[in-house]
């Protein structure tokens, strides 16, 4: 399957971002940044609740209970506020950790002063339904289990249908970070029976950064009053304000919003989430493959591969160089992620963002380039980093 | 004096803002914003180096002891983040407050927890050297005392000097919030013996809304490690990383930092902050005498006047409804602001932004156009107001 039209490309000179937000965004959607908006006026206040209505769409069907609340600064700040102030100040929570997100999650709650435990899955390997529904039988103080969808950190797409299970199973509310899969990979709040979910402008929805935003059931939100560490993320004094007057409670980033809107339209336009989850599968799968077909190797077998953001080993071959091959492909039009893997040396590219098959095999294309100018050949990772592949399949 | 130049208008339909942030920015500021960076790319990372050296060297002579921390989120965020990581857990802070700005500061400070005093002086008095002195001599555990330079809700200036000279008198700490002053009214922190101040994108500067930042010293922003109620306003984390690795701490909004170092330059070009306080005083002056020439009213008499944002009562006579009086402006081309005065009623028309003497008079014309149309005989507020006003000359 093929995408019918490639997508005009980034403005000269401007290079492909291959990494997971910021990314690449469509012409429309920066074009939507060249007015100033009134943010107290009812023009703005329309743009706010078309947004808002929006992403209340994407839920599908039978989530008429869940809410929008859209919360300024980066998607960590969306993160801090969802668990301020929806972890009551003796609540506890089951942190399923797998990479740096859910590190900072439970860092977050240190913070906030919330008890807290972590199921610390190390680099990347995913948490359980039986580990989780086993933790939770184990320890009845726990209220809440938090969960990271898409782990952004390795690319793993954590198995959260399992995860919702577990902790349905044991009466606990389940909060979910969804920042780098909400927009792309389907996510029915009201099936998993979640409590709130947290996402970004600049992910899978391809806006700018600047704000990210809470989707919480509205019993949630009500329950959430008088109860966050932090005037700026209370979740429920933004929710109210939002309701009373139509606009946020401080400036908003009113530039980020249009933009955001117009992101919106486009995502619509596209087929909505399961379109764009189709073609950053293909972005995925035209990436991996190309790359294999090289010599490379991912970190994860393909079961556990998401659409979003894939993790290669760095070639064993002592030509190859990292901050070489970041500048050479820069060179060619292509900004890559530096890996965060603490056992082997590892970098990352995204299939997220205005980019289509197309893209990925000039990106497939120009790593071979880069391999071929540094003297590299082989692009095989050692043999550590494939014993390290082996954990996951056990 | 006149500007040499007018600026060329919004672009057709788009009208001017006359509130204080989100305001009218340069068309150059809003291009800046057509291209996507990659937040991890050494490009994006010598933007952020400039745009804080370039808010540094606003300071003025003397003052390489204090840093420059950026804060995603809008303005609030930034205060609160100053509040959190300057002001120790046994710290108390004595809270100047004469309308909305000094208020959610003392209400940020009961989120936090932190020991609190407020001298409340209601909706537009000034908050003098003299009181101040005398209320930290009468309380030793006083530890910060938190000024707001220009307080936006009535546009008076507040004499930060006398302020400046009674705290550093009785050896306490002073914070300010200078959000909607700092680009425009000279600040000099040393001079001051400020420990810290905050401003914005979207104010003075004339950037768009997405980030606030810090200015402290750094032996404060060293002392502050540990401290932070919130780790994404944690503004010790944020300055070591941004220090040690050049990049922001979590995603930075790209697209609104481009058009704030944009906006940075546009106001070197124009001279620094002598100039565009100047050109913000013609804007005032221009306004205040038109408006008055109409039978306008201030709430404040010239010497507190700000050359930020103006309160103007609003006219007695019945046929002046404020909701009217607002669609008609915004027909005309002016987003105007309302009010925020307790005791009558009143709206407010911003000085700053891309905009001149010009366009000042426009808004005038235009406010007389308005009344016409309305039916309004006489602009005189009514006799309640002056009342009030007097008690400003007591
Ligand atoms: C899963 C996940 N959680 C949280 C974050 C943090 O978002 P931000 O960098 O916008 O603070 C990210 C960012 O990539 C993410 O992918
Ligand atoms: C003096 C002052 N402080 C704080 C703020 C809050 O800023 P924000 O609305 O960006 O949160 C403002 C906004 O106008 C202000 O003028």
């Amino acid at each position: 399957m093929t995408s019918a039209e490639p997508f005009p490309p980034p403005r000269l000179g401007e290079p492909y971002l291959l990494t997971p937000g910021p990314l690449t965004t469509a012409e429309e959607v920066k074009q939507a940044m060249l007015r100033d908006w009134g943010s107290w006026d009812d023009d703005f206040r329309a743009m706010t609740r078309d947004m808002r209505d929006r992403l209340l769409a994407m839920l599908g069907p039978g989530n008429a209970d869940y809410d929008c609340v859209p919360i300024q600064g980066s998607g960590s700040f969306a993160v801090e506020a969802m668990l301020g102030s929806f972890v009551p100040r003796d609540g506890k929570v089951l942190v399923l950790a797998n990479g740096a997100y859910g590190q900072r999650a439970a860092t977050t709650l240190d913070y906030l002063g919330r008890d807290k435990v972590v199921l610390d899955k190390g680099d990347y390997l995913p948490p359980r339904g039986d580990e989780v529904a086993r933790i939770l039988a184990d320890d009845p103080a726990i209220s809440h289990v938090l969960a990271i969808h898409c782990e952004t950190s390795s690319g793993i797409l954590n198995p959260i249908e399992e995860i919702a299970a577990a902790t349905r199973g044991a009466g606990r509310k389940l909060l979910i970070d969804s920042m780098s899969a909400f927009g792309a990979l389907p996510l029915n709040p009201a099936e998993l029976e979640c409590a709130a979910f947290v996402s970004s402008a600049n992910k899978c929805i391809e806006g700018v950064p600047g704000f990210g935003f809470v989707i919480a059931r509205t019993s949630e939100l009500e329950a959430a009053q008088g109860r966050a560490h932090s005037l700026s993320l209370d979740v429920h004094a933004q929710w109210a304000h939002m309701e009373r007057t139509g606009q946020w409670r401080f400036t908003p980033p009113t530039h980020v919003v249009a933009a955001f809107v117009t992101a919106l339209r486009l995502h619509e336009a596209e087929g909505g989430v399961a379109a764009r989850g189709a073609r950053y599968v293909r972005n995925r799968d035209v990436l991996v493959s190309g790359m294999r077909a090289q010599g490379f190797e991912t970190l994860l077998n393909s079961h556990w591969l998401s659409p979003i953001i894939v993790t290669f080993f760095c070639p064993a071959d002592p030509a190859f160089e990292f901050g070489r091959f970041y500048e050479l492909m820069k060179d060619k039009g292509f900004i890559i992620y530096p890996g965060k893997l603490t056992v082997v040396d590892s970098f990352r590219l995204g299939c997220i963002g205005r980019m289509d098959e197309h893209v990925m095999r000039q990106v497939v294309e120009a790593a071979g380039d880069a391999l071929a100018e540094m003297g590299v050949a082989s692009a095989a990772p050692p043999a550590k980093a494939l014993e390290e592949r082996k954990k996951l399949a056990a």
